[in-house]
């Protein structure tokens, strides 16, 4: 099944924000097989959000709109659909209860364009929206389906996944006999190529399921992909593909799925039933709030330090002015220390420590711009990692961020 | 002038990166009074390539393509260019001189796909690359411009800064008689609303230079833009309407141009020759982080503190037990007490600090999600807001983060 993406929003073509939505729908049809052939963006501009959906409406079986739902003059996607489809909009008379009711709790009469919110094209219908205003519309027009969804991304992640995937993965099974299952191995410690060239004869030979590599920085995934209509016949087939990828690659798999690096981690010390304590200098705090990121980390992440001075090295950690002076403060010895005085102050179990150099300026011969030790205390002693990979200065702390919590997950699980 | 851009590569149709050379792009482009109408994403496929390209040319005057120039067989913009001004591709002899020296260099020879990248759609020019091996190309076709730039991130933008932008900075003064020139005036403590109502005179009065506005977590900016061909008058118009803004809203700007809120306070302690610790419990890290994104932030800032447990408080910033049971973790008294903590134990000469309930649980009726307490503490003593902002966990964390600084900076400058 082939689908088209359609952002509207006039800030998105100014570039004032990232177009994050467009990569959550084409990772979510990605996994239930719906191939996402073209995406557009558009200003808010019914002439050419139609013009942009009358091309797409040539080419594609589904089209999915973001953006443009809202009550005011500038919301023009309800417009356009009732426009290509040549379906008058009419209004939804549960929905205008709705939004009469929720006005008058509040003493106050809808608008006109409160109640523009409750209309959809002649035939089709509206979708709940649980978090927000405006709902969404999904138009089965001839061959093709229109689908809209509210630009602001927690309303389109929620009607996406309650409403717009079951459809569409229904929609797939009755089109081609079959939804798309997927697993994602994430990998460690091992570049992209070098992942093609162990893996070279299982990827050629291999048809269902697929394989396919995809990079970010310090990881790499594997995505196996079968389409089925049975899920115990699915799993079954990834599973043999996936034993087969663990017997040559195993050592590399941390995660599978949704299971990131900081989720691993937290994963890791919660069986472990240990607490963690973090050090940073060059990351600056990035993962402390990775880490801080999930749900629920504090039931095992303490406290973190970002000693970003020589003298907070000291202060807070007690590291030695001698082991700066003698070693530098990007060096084994001072992230040794760094990662001792954090355990040794906090209480935790185990003390990650970073230290290195970001860069644009401060590199030597010795020790260049994209230095980085790494180093784990706990309670068998203290080890350090040491690697060099210069980049931009947020690309560098992102790639360290990933790299530390591996050197930290592997002491933990004890690899 | 008329703008599109094109994305190319499967991987952003499986959403397996967001596409953010596009917001960058998009930005630039408005920067300089380009208008952007529509953006493409499409993958490595010649035909699909070429179809998005076709339509583009009979809209548009500068087609911008962005990936697709490396040396493998998925790598198509070149082939797709030369295929649709029916140009064809030949070798440029100075390039691949120096593909040949590069090889030399290291004992191996270039293979057919290493020369690839010398060719360019006969009458068109390469654009060097300073950070990676793709040239750019450049292609002046009948109306159209077409200009393809490499994906990977800083070699895109560093062949749009010093390549593409000056040609289209010129291309646009020579069809428009003028560039555009542009004041971004950054607010805070103000939503977008009550900007658009305090300034709606003037908005509606104004044509030229025009008013724009952005909204961002917990910021709002102001964006001014004329055209003209001389600078001066041009900066002077500009100023002209900024000083009736700021006779209005001046207490809210904090930040012009590229200032924002990290390099804003940087800036206001590099001034008063100040230094800075950072106490965090909600935010995690993430202020810590925003600061030292900011190269050079080592000559202000000390220190950072990530206490997520009451333990951690208690430990490293010395908050009392007895404030944490009788007031709570999430409370003016414990944000104080961490700000004094932070300040005493770093030495630093400004603290700051954020205790809340980033959910999803952890709220009561008294402290819902999304409850938050700011404090800073300096030589004069120790203040604290309090605000409530409920929003999703990472979207929670970024507007805490940037209300915070903001907080810092007003105690910094004597606001």
């Amino acid at each position: 099944m082939r689908a088209e993406l359609v952002s509207v929003g006039t800030e998105l073509l100014l570039g004032e924000i990232t177009d994050t939505n467009a990569t959550y729908i084409s990772q979510q049809l990605a996994d239930i097989g719906v191939d996402v052939y073209f995406r557009h963006t558009v200003g808010d501009n019914l002439g050419r959000i139609v013009q942009v959906l009358q091309g797409a409406m040539r080419r594609c079986d589904v089209i999915i709109i973001c953006g443009g739902l809202g009550p005011t003059q500038d919301d023009l996607t309800r417009e356009a659909v009732a426009e290509v489809t040549g379906r008058p909009l009419q209004r939804v008379p549960a929905a205008e209860q709705r939004v009469r009711e929720f006005f008058a709790q509040r003493r106050r009469v809808p608008s006109e364009s409160n109640l523009k919110q409750c209309m959809v094209p002649k035939g089709g219908r509206l979708l709940d929206n649980n978090c927000g205003t405006a709902p969404g519309l999904l138009v089965e027009h001839n061959d093709t389906v229109l689908i809209a969804v509210p630009g602001p991304p927690p309303e389109m992640r929620t009607m996406l996944d309650s409403d717009v995937l079951p459809y569409l993965r229904d929609h797939v099974a009755a089109a081609e006999g079959g939804v798309l299952f997927t697993r994602t191995l994430r990998l460690s410690d091992i570049g992209e190529s070098t992942v093609a060239d162990e893996l070279a004869d299982i990827i050629s030979q291999q048809t269902d399921p697929t394989i396919a590599l995809y990079a970010s920085p310090a990881e790499v995934r594997i995505r196996l992909a079968t389409k089925a209509t049975d899920e115990a016949a699915a799993y079954q087939r990834l599973s043999k593909v996936e034993e087969q990828i663990r017997a040559r690659l195993g050592s590399h798999i941390y995660g599978v799925d949704d299971e990131t690096m900081p989720v691993a981690v937290g994963n890791a010390l919660r069986e472990a039933g240990k607490t963690l304590a973090i050090a940073e200098s060059c990351t600056g705090g990035l993962i402390a709030s990775r880490i801080t990121d999930i749900p629920g980390a504090s039931d095992y992440f303490l406290a973190g330090y970002v000693v970003y001075s020589n003298a907070a090295k000291t202060r807070l950690l007690g590291v030695s002015e001698e082991v700066i002076a003698q070693y530098g403060a990007v060096s084994e010895e001072c992230a040794k220390a760094m990662a001792e005085g954090a355990r040794r102050d906090s209480g935790a179990d185990y003390a990650l420590a970073t230290t290195g150099i970001a860069g644009p300026t401060g590199g030597t011969p010795e020790k260049p711009v994209g230095t980085i030790f790494i180093a784990v205390a706990d309670d068998k002693g203290t080890i350090c990692e040491h690697f060099c990979w210069p980049g931009e200065r947020e690309q560098f702390k992102a790639r360290v961020a990933q790299m530390a919590l591996n050197v930290l997950r592997k002491r933990i699980v004890g690899e």
